[in-house]
Formats: structure tokens, C-alpha cells, sequence
């Protein structure tokens, strides 16, 4: 059976003396994409659009870190400890090689990944996130502050205000998001507890903490990257996508029209499109197969990814 | 017979006075795109790559604008009156819609032409290019005042300065566009005279001039734009692609690693594959064509795309 974002089962894994919940579909080839969660999110949280359209091509791998919902264990204070854990998981499933793809705090998650296990890593997206230190990210934006400060009559719709932009186009893609966030009928994750947010707001300070030349420690992400944000996130300022390509010595930055913290969930296609081509390796060297201006068959393949099997 | 950039011929239309020489060549199909060269270039300064392979799915339409080359008149002083003699020339070609491009100053006159004539365009890609009063602008960058006024053993040799970063990869890129845009043997276009450059200059000067709220016009380029530059330009900064999308109502920004003024000459294969997925409409809407969260097929329209034929 080839199993979906709805029908996925969810797995368990031990390692770190956590278990951890994870849930792998899609096309069983090549190497996979390993999600990194937002801030009090679940493999729930996760857009079917996004998830089963990357499946297309490759297999996905949703977990849910330390803490968090079905995984056992504590949430650590800090991106780094979230790091190993993800590391830790990661080799626990038997993989030698895996894309890693995060989005907002789960993109602080995915950096440390490719910080603390290089070779494990062959490509990165970042989705909504920025750099250590990064501009409006300690203590959270004001405007941040006053979304995830207020109530709402349902609580889904905080991620109405949090992901899209208040424009007619933007809300209206953001109502058809959240009906498919909810499609997956059975089997769902539980609510995260009380003690995960404290816990991931703990590691935000840090992280966000004012440091002296604070994104050299991006030249060790070699990887190439894909950063990918709205044009107006509130949540972590669409200026940090900027940072984030001007500092990393090999990303791509994609930038949507009226969006914001949840560009993906707005253009999900567009999104899926842009994101299969640069994990396919799309963006490099191609120039060399073009002759006579006219272009050639491209190899998806560039010189620095690893030509080893994955697993 | 099917042109391509090497074999299309120098035609000439009149409008306003202006000889245009011009050629057009690919899909008869669809919205032409018309291309705004960079300053002192040709018709035969683009990139075979890219316009060969724009051309696989609608009309490319190259130009010299008054004053450049093999058309007649003299170089205005103004972008805005560049783009009014741009306007003239596609309406003497009987066109009623048409997409357009441009690149470094010709970004500029793209603008000015969306300004002069909403009507008339359908999308914009503005490439190396930045708003009114952007940054490092007036009197240009010290590091292209460098570049631009340094002598080199093969003149071609200058873009490699300005087109390309001191990469290595950058470089071998640099040196393999140099062979496509001089392998159009016959018919190519004469060298400008020597008033071009100063005319050029005089209308960069009045563009880079300190205003108030200088981003504000943007607000009026309400068409579709996708922004484009490499990560390293030194020409026209780029911070002012950011500063275009975050001014512009509905832009998309993407940002080439490890490039400078003329990324798309480093990636053209690439470039031609997001440029297509904008000018196909592949950006917009796409939400609506996700049910139970599965993709379904693209209709490559969005609603605020003109529905009557273009000419």
C-alpha cells in the first residue's frame, strides 16, 4: 500500500532514551525529507499539499521532536539539544543521507542539524525562520506577541493570523489550508502539553540572544540551501530570510507575493515546485548543458552532492 | 522556418520619429515577452540560453531602444522618456499585451513602461535592477565605478567583472556566456556610439537622485513582477531587489547563491524555468486546485490575468 499524509501510520523509534513518533510515505527513491515542526506544532500541523506533493518525487519523513505530542521525553531549552535529538532519531531510522526541511522554529532546529551532523545532511529549506540573533526574534515581534497573546472563538484560527497575511486572498488561502490541516481523519496526533511552549519560547531567547558577529556560524552550513518566506512575516520579519541567503554560502532565497509567516501553506503548489526542483539539484552547474544556446537534458545532479547511497 | 536568437533578422518598425530595429523569434503563441537591455548593450548582449529558451513557449521580442545601435534617434535622458519610445514601439508592432522584461537599466525602463502603459502590460521580471533612489544608486557603486572604469586585454572581459562573482564557478560560468552571446555569427549589431554611455548615465543620475518616500511609485506597478538578482551585486546592490519586492504590490523575489548582476547569465537553465512558471501564472491561486490534499493540474491562469487576446 502506498500510504499518504492521511493514511501514514505512525511509527515509533528509540533513541536518546526518547521514543520518538514518526510517520514516512511517498515514492520510496533517492533521498528523503525529514520535516522540522513550528513552535507547538505536530505532524498534524503539517499541509497534506506540501507534504504528498513533495512525496511525489521522494519519501517524507514527519516526527515529532523531543516532548512534543506522541514523542516521549522533554522539550529541551535549547535548538541545539533539539539538533542532536533530531540527529539522534535520524540514525535511529538507519539513514546516512537525508534533505532536512524546517519551518520557523523548526528551521533554528534543521540549521543545527547541518551544524552538528554535516555529513548526514545533503540540502536544506527554510521556511519562515531566520539566523541566531536574528532581527525582532528576542522576545518574539510585537506583533507576534499580540497573535499568540489573543483568543480565538476557533482555535484553529490562530494560524489564520499567524501564517497569512489579512488580505481577501491570503485569509481565503488560509481557511482552504486549514481545512486540509484537519482532512486526516484518524489517527491524529495528540495536543502538545503545557509544558512545550515554555519550553520552545526557553530556546527562542537563546537562540535569539544578542551576540557578537552573530551569523558567521552560518559559513558552516555548506549545504546548498533553499530559504523560503512571505513577503510580510510578522512572526520571525521577512528580513531574516534575506540575512539568512546573504550569509549562508550557498542558498537560494524565494520570496512570495502578499504572505507571510506560512508562504507555503498559500502557494502550496507553487511552493512544491520551486522546492522538487532545487532538491533535485536544479540550480546548479546547468549552464555547462547548454550548447549553442539551445538547452540540453539537465542530470539533477551538481558536484557536491554525495554520490553515496543514502541508506 | 523557425527562428532562433542566432538566426532571427534585424527588422525595423517607426514610432515616434525612432527607426526600432528589433527581432522577434519563438512560439507565436500566447503574451511576447519584450526584452529592456542593460546599459550600452545590443540586441546581441542577451543570452542565447535564455532567450532560446523563453522563446520554447511564446514570442521573444529584442529591441535596441532610441538612440542604441542599429535604431535611429538619439538616447533620452530619462528612463520614464526611454520607456514612453518602448511603449510607441511595441504599439507600432500592432501588439495589444505583452510581457516585459528587463535587466539592470533596462529594469528601469520596464517600470517606467508599466507606469506609462498598465494596459498594455500583462507581467514584469525586472532582473539586476533596483527602484528610484535605491541604494549605492547615484553615481554608482564604488565597486562598479571600479569595474566599469578599469581596461581589459579582451573587452568582453568587462562583463565578466560585471556579470559574474570572483569565483571560481562564477568565473567558469562567466567565461561560457561569453561564447553563447558571441555566437550569432551574421548580422550582428553595430558597437553604440559614443553618446550612448553619457545619455545612459545622465538618465541613471535623475533615477538614483535622493527623493521623499521614494518607494511609493511602486505602488502603482500592480502587474505580477518576479524580482530577480544574484547574491553578490555590486552593480546594482542587491538590497534593492528586496526593497522592489517588499515596495511592490505583487512581486516574487528569487535570489541566485554565489552570483552577481547577471545571475540568470550564471543559471540561465534555471532562470528559464522559474521565469516560466511566473509568466505561465503558475504562482497565483494554486490553492484552489488542491482537493483532499491532493495536487491537481495547474490551469496556468489567475483572475487578475487579462482575458482578451493580445493582439
Amino acid at each position: 500500500m502506498i500510504h499518504t499524509h492521511h493514511t501514514a501510520p505512525t511509527q515509533f523509534v528509540e533513541a536518546n532514551g526518547i521514543r520518538f513518533a514518526y510517520r514516512r510515505f511517498g515514492k520510496p527513491d533517492g533521498v528523503p525529507l525529514v520535516f522540522n515542526q513550528h513552535f507547538t506544532g505536530t505532524m498534524d500541523h503539517w499541509d497534506p499539499a506540501v507534504t504528498d506533493g513533495l512525496a511525489t518525487e521522494r519519501e517524507v519523513i514527519l516526527f515529532n521532536n523531543a516532548g512534543v505530542s506522541s514523542s516521549s521525553g522533554e522539550v529541551p531549552t535549547s535548538f541545539e539539544q533539539m539538533g542532536r535529538n533530531a540527529v539522534a532519531f535520524i540514525k535511529a531510522l538507519g539513514l546516512q543521507q537525508v534533505d532536512v526541511l524546517g519551518f520557523s522554529i523548526g528551521g533554528c532546529v534543521a540549521q543545527e542539524i547541518a551544524l552538528a551532523a554535516p555529513n548526514l545532511v545533503r540540502r536544506v529549506i527554510l521556511l519562515g525562520t531566520g539566523p541566531r540573533s536574528g532581527e525582532g526574534m528576542a522576545g518574539g515581534t510585537p506583533e507576534g506577541n499580540q497573535i499568540f497573546g489573543a483568543t480565538y472563538e476557533e482555535p484553529d484560527h490562530l494560524w489564520l493570523s499567524v501564517f497569512f497575511t489579512p488580505s481577501q486572498a491570503s485569509q481565503a488561502a488560509g481557511r482552504a489550508f486549514l481545512k486540509r490541516f484537519r482532512l486526516r481523519a484518524k489517527y491524529r496526533d495528540p495536543e502538545v502539553n503545557d509544558k512545550v511552549a515554555p519550553a520552545q519560547r526557553a530556546a527562542i531567547a537563546k537562540w535569539a540572544a544578542p551576540r557578537e558577529r552573530p551569523y558567521d556560524y552560518l559559513k558552516a552550513i555548506q549545504q546548498p540551501t533553499l530559504v523560503v518566506n512571505g513577503s510580510n512575516d510578522v512572526i520571525i520579519y521577512t528580513m531574516n530570510s534575506f540575512i539568512l541567503q546573504q550569509n549562508l554560502p550557498n542558498a537560494q532565497l524565494i520570496i512570495y507575493p502578499d504572505s507571510a509567516h506560512g508562504s507555503h501553506h498559500q502557494y502550496p503548489e507553487l511552493f512544491v515546485r520551486h522546492a522538487s526542483m532545487f532538491l533535485s539539484g536544479a540550480e546548479g552547474r546547468e549552464y555547462l548543458s547548454f550548447e549553442n544556446g539551445r538547452p540540453l537534458a539537465t542530470s539533477g545532479n551538481r558536484e557536491n552532492d554525495h554520490a553515496q547511497p543514502h541508506r
